[in-house]
């Protein structure tokens, strides 16, 4: 009897066990190694290749409690929805997710495609690369598997089955702590405030009651609007990518969600590449370069996003009403909207919140620390006040472009 | 072994059976009756008597179709739906819903409580009887059992599983089809149109683009907002009452959708059985006084719903950012708002679509039920379209008042 048909942690010796055991893709003879090269929050993530032939492939498990804090208790019921969300998507959106090869719900873990020629994007990001088909690339992502899984296209009664399938309480239950909830509350919070910014974050963030009451309006929003089959964390640390592919990975998180969540956090990390190289490139040619191409890829996002959303609606639309003219663009027009909220929600928990981002952290400079925390949070708080007013990719930037001036 | 171990379509003979194998609650040696008082559209609803004692029970089965036509083919897990929602409405609500005293899943049946001092509320005003505990009644009971079960107050984590137990797919879809869809288009329905009618609904409802517009935006909500466990089929033929108490049946439909939904086909009943007494009351002073009652009836079903809401608000909500200032105000205005617009579609589709109502059906003179229709249907494109400008019952009656004048 299989030592894998009870769930354990498994160290990098069982890991080759478990390849040999439940694959057939290495030789028999096959001299294999094994590291563990995970540093995400909740996951253990191995790779295991053929010495001989550098042939590698990806083995992630999932443990019993977050790797952050063992304050988290999680059932290793994420990896099923991560598994099974990888390979819908891959359906959704053709070679934009890496390929699966096994989901084994009872040692919570599943064997995939190693992307060893991608990096991971925030990293890239913070070297300062460009990725000129990253906008495409996402969009497409974003577009189809968003609009695809919703009641717009696919069969009611079908797609009630999968808001049930992938009900995902306890990751919910994070975000609606760490995003929604602490970032904007001086009381019960995780929040690890930036000393040199602590009193600026307090008189501007925790007591604006008008910005918390609206981040209650979009947490209510995110609890019960089951629009579409989201990610559920689509920031830079989730997207592996090169100049020519992007692979979105890591959709743990993903529920029946609103659609503008996974776009707006596309959006607010984005900023944080953009405030990181504001900060930390010294030629100026360079720095406004690089800043040129962030903008652009943001507009990008929004516009290329809402292109293909609109072009995908026309061919797949099914529910009768929803043919109706004008509906389209109105609904539309409301996932822009949710998206700057969204946006907005990311950019403020990343820099108050207990999970921060290393395009801030890693600015030494304290003042630019400052001025980079102080730009995302002001740009934060007008896309989730003002969201109603926000159409289209030139509107999220003009609004990049007005917080950068406030503090010249 | 008892022959109810397997599922089949009892008759009243099985059913005296039935109570016996199951229940102790009638002696051994006593005669019982049983007769088929079923007249909804989708079960089998039986009495169980005494013939000494008179003492009686209420069996009810579901059919594997509808027994209004064979073509809608449901699963029978709607009875678990409705028994377990009776239960947890029972613990919300007190006195408000019939006892349940069996729920079996393998028969897809319950027995409860026979409510025989009590009449069908639709009946009891089409014969312009006053119930002056109604309002009280049904308000503490949309109140509670809307709030009790939503994100403001529940555990985030305990009222996920709830969707997911009360998801109900099928009972949904024809909700979707015959409240949302099929009244406002003139292609693919099973619209019965009052003859005499006929053309002014094709020219003021089937023509009316922005009309159609507004019900695909509601259609959504009702899709996509899992905020209540909403008892989904709440017109007046789901209530039984009396002088004293009032119970509400039939919550088959039910699923986690928006509050607005129960309300505003509260609201839309109340609406046919006034139009109900405008036709069909004679003595002039009677008529106004009848229509009067239905008016402040009305008015206190919306006005006591927010008094209530609001107050039961304060002492039971957990949600750290739904005790923001100010945010239960503006949640209870989308609220009314989605009650507005659900009352105009439930106006619309029992007059246009296949499930009539007996308020306008049994008009028996032609052009008072002509005038009849045409104010539900004046008044339900006001609510539809201009919902948002519903805040307060006095709303909801200066719009009927102004289709009234409409067709003097």
């Amino acid at each position: 009897m299989s030592r894998f048909n009870e769930y354990f942690l498994m160290k990098t010796e069982d890991v080759i066990d478990y390849v040999r055991d439940k694959l057939n893709i290495f030789p028999d003879n096959a001299q294999l190694s094994c590291v563990e090269i995970g540093d995400g929050n909740l996951n253990y993530v191995f790779r295991v290749e053929d010495v001989e032939t550098n042939k590698s492939i990806i083995v992630k498990q999932a443990g019993v409690t977050a790797r952050i804090s063992d304050e988290f208790k999680l059932s290793p019921d994420r990896n099923r929805i991560e598994t099974e969300v990888l390979i819908l998507q891959g359906e959704l959106a053709p070679g934009l997710v890496p390929q699966v090869i096994l989901l084994d719900n009872t040692m919570s873990c599943c064997v995939m495609e190693d992307l060893r020629d991608y990096t991971i994007m925030r990293q890239a990001l913070i070297s300062h690369e460009v990725f000129p088909k990253f906008a495409d690339h996402i969009t497409t992502f974003l577009a189809n598997t968003l609009l695809l899984t919703s009641d717009v296209v696919m069969d009611h009664k079908e797609k009630k089955k999968l808001v049930v399938n992938y009900i995902n309480p306890e990751l919910c239950e994070i975000s609606e702590d760490l995003v929604y909830t602490e970032p904007f509350n001086d009381i019960n919070n995780r929040n690890e405030l930036f000393e040199a910014n602590k009193s600026w974050i307090i008189e501007n963030i925790y007591k604006d009651d008008a910005l918390r009451l609206e981040a209650a309006k979009l947490k209510f929003e995110f609890m019960t609007n089951t629009e579409s089959l989201i990610h559920g964390d689509l920031h830079t640390g989730s997207i592996f990518i090169n100049k020519e592919s992007t692979k979105v990975i890591d959709p743990e998180f993903a529920f029946y969600g609103p659609m503008g969540y996974d776009i707006g956090n596309v959006i607010a990390n984005l900023i944080f590449a953009w405030v990181n190289a504001d900060a930390t490139i010294n030629d100026e040619h360079k720095k406004a370069e690089y800043k040129d191409w962030l903008e652009k890829t943001i507009i990008s996002v929004i516009d290329l996003f809402s292109n293909k959303f609109l072009d995908l609606w026309k061919i797949n639309v099914n529910d009768k009403l929803a043919k109706e003219n004008g509906f389209d663009r109105w609904y539309l027009n409301r996932v822009i909207q949710d998206t700057a909220g969204v946006a907005g929600l990311e950019l403020s928990r990343r820099i108050i919140g207990l999970a921060k981002v290393k395009d801030i952290t890693s600015i030494e400079d304290i003042n630019k620390r400052v001025k980079a925390e102080r730009i995302c949070l002001s740009v934060a708080k007008d896309y989730i006040k003002n969201r109603s007013d926000f159409r289209e990719g030139n509107d999220f930037i003009q609004a990049l472009n007005n917080a950068e001036r406030l503090f010249k």
